[in-house]
């Protein structure tokens, strides 16, 4: 194998369920290596995640002008496209881990930036351990991101906090319509929203109240095994107090023997299981008990897609990680993975810090029971706390004439192939 | 009947589904009504839209701030309560009507100014017609408000345009999305959105794709019969181009034989009826023939209530319409509704115009034929030519430093009773 000669390009991909601002780390990790032409050469980014790495199918970002690289902050999705691709370990496919030698060498590849969340932190962390597995020097860097809120020692996920902030502005606006229809029409709102383990965007739901503007709003949270009769009797209270309640319903609500809330044995005309959401069950459910007429919404992609309501301090952390990853690598780094740490929540003050690939890689971080109110269907002053900085500033996208944001679309143009196919099983 | 002597108060009432501007329209009533004294006493709000006016429930509006009242301007839902409530003929409760003019007596109400779309303008039409029928003197005025845009002579409806921005902003960001995640997993977004009789919102859809940014949109409007075989090659051929494939979905789509997409037989455990909404039917739909992974999401209230991205051009005729309601009463209208007359597309130019409010009740306003492509799939240049001004500008709530937006919650303090109880029925 003959020892790439001089300076090293870097690769950078997207990987699992994109964010509002994935591409804002995407800009920081782009902008940031231009900074440093003189020690890294090329970004290349792998087309659809590590897939682009293992087909070769490389994108030269360095044909992209400075003014598309800096939309990226502004643009939602994945712009190099994204995959759900977990790698096997190096004994159970060393195949693949030889074609990514092959590629890296092939392209002159000696760092590697990878930006997803748990997944595609332990693909991360077998790619930075080529150089002691099979002799390549490589330097692989993981770029935090997931609006799942679950990696765990950063203080939080970029992804997140848009999310979040959509969530908790989106429960308001829906409470404030169902109070003025209650009194002749609908009386309970209820809102899907995603976390299949972890609750941290439900809670989020909890942000559309406070002093200010005080709302009833009752949350079905995944960690807690969902009780019927103690849901009813905390949306009759707020019934009979407000008038109206809201309701949000994390997509992992269960029962005690693990069955989803959205698994209630309904078929539809060809015999298929599970047609709706969570959201439906939850709304009728109410209507059987206690009579009120309802309305219900499923955000699905539009809350994690949400780049026209971005949390200003969740696009400034993910453009501030992925600069991070870069200046890591610069300082010879591998395996780490920059972190968010919060020196303070009022006033809110952070800063960037750097943690071991091998102590987060497969490591689901869940929400602290102290932060969910102790009859189960609120958040506590502590997650307040929390939450409430990481839904801080409106970092509004640049907007068209015709009343559209005006995102990026890249040209993405591919680096010429130097290698055989290679088929991804 | 007593004759009230000197200048009248004005009653104000919503009606209807609420919307994200409605509350601007109340704004441009309040604020140019107290920029009249000398004319107009105090206006008095109907708590619950007609039935405060009926039960006697009236809201002493010039108790709050002209900053509170500024405020409506920004905040979504309807400050005072709206109901579902459609009065009978004269003839057939005679009853009521009397109750009203016993109502504005007591409260010296000289204006009436209701605020809503086709039902709530049939109200307003009957009691325009109070003075000649009971002899009662009443101007009744009628600001327009509907989020399906389907008020006859008025160019548009304030609150369709913030639900078309809503809509086209969200099916672009989630057309990134799932264009990212193609590869390996989602190539199928469904989003299902309001509209039972009109496909005005589903049309909106259709801007979410344009010359700067081209992305597969397949529409289903409620204007055309469901064709299972041609909807399913639509969007075969997108994906086929595109890798992916956006649906937006009117949730009055149907079969020829009037069946919506969302009656598919569907029950669950209880043996209830249409759980779920179109989407997921849709979803499935494609699922079963080409086999592709789906996504799908539910905006229901989230659309029409979403102020934080609300429409620049609505906003500003919301407030218009509300501001000229007061003007025409000043000039001795009756009978009438302030319309938007659209004096040019490019640039957009608009101004305030009136119509008999005969004119207006009970007609429903549907898409041209000329507004949807030949295929049945999408929206035509004529239509974008109408839609693009609706959603021009963007006007941004203020927002608090815990990163939510400042809506204002009135204290809507009630009116003295004067009169004894009364049901309504």
């Amino acid at each position: 194998m003959a020892k790439s000669t001089g300076k090293m390009n870097a690769f950078y991909a997207q990987s699992g369920g994109v964010t509002a601002v994935i591409n804002a780390s995407a800009c920081g990790v782009i902008e940031t290596a231009r900074q440093h032409k003189d020690k890294i050469g090329k970004v290349l980014a792998g087309r659809n995640g590590i897939i682009g790495a293992l087909t070769e199918d490389l994108i030269d970002t360095s044909k992209e002008s400075a003014r598309a690289i800096a939309a990226l902050r502004h643009t939602p999705s994945g712009a190099f496209g994204s995959c759900r691709y977990k790698m096997k370990s190096l004994e159970a496919n060393k195949r693949e881990y030889q074609r990514l030698i092959e590629v890296f060498e092939a392209h002159n590849i000696g760092y590697f930036f990878y930006n997803g969340g748990g997944d595609s932190a332990d693909t991360c962390l077998k790619v930075s351990q080529l150089s002691k597995s099979m002799g390549y020097p490589i330097q692989a860097i993981h770029v935090p991101k997931t609006v799942d809120n679950d990696l765990p020692i950063t203080d939080n996920c970029p992804g997140f906090g848009s999310v979040a902030k959509y969530i908790a502005i989106s429960t308001r606006e829906a409470s404030f319509d169902v109070a003025s229809m209650a009194k002749t029409s609908t009386k309970i709102f209820v809102l899907e929203v995603m976390g299949r383990h972890a609750g941290w965007i439900a809670a989020a739901g909890g942000l559309a109240t406070d002093e200010d503007c005080d709302l009833p709003i009752v949350i079905l949270f995944p960690e807690v095994e969902f009780d019927q009769q103690a849901f009813l009797a905390a949306v009759d209270k707020k019934v009979k107090e407000y008038g109206y309640c809201s309701i949000v319903v994390s997509e992992g609500c269960h029962y005690p023997d693990g069955r989803f809330l959205a698994e209630q044995g309904t078929r539809d005309a060809f015999g298929h299981a599970q047609l709706g959401g969570a959201a439906p069950v939850v709304a009728n459910m109410i209507k059987d008990a206690l009579g009120h007429k309802f309305h219900w919404a499923v955000a699905d992609y539009l809350q994690r897609a949400a780049r026209h309501i971005a949390s200003k301090s969740d696009v400034d952390q993910a453009y501030a990680l992925g600069k991070a990853a870069v200046k890591l690598a610069l300082k010879g780094r591998n395996s780490v993975m920059p972190i968010v740490v919060r020196e303070s929540s009022k006033p809110y003050k952070w800063s960037i810090g750097e943690a071991p690939l091998a102590k987060v890689a497969n490591v689901e971080k869940m929400m602290p029971k102290n932060f969910i109110s102790k009859d189960g269907f609120g958040i506590t002053d502590k997650c307040r706390e929390y939450l409430t900085p990481l839904i801080k500033g409106e970092d509004y996208p640049p907007y068209g004439k015709n009343g559209m944001p005006k995102y990026v679309v890249l040209k993405n143009p591919p680096v010429a192939r130097k290698l055989g196919d290679f088929e991804v099983k």
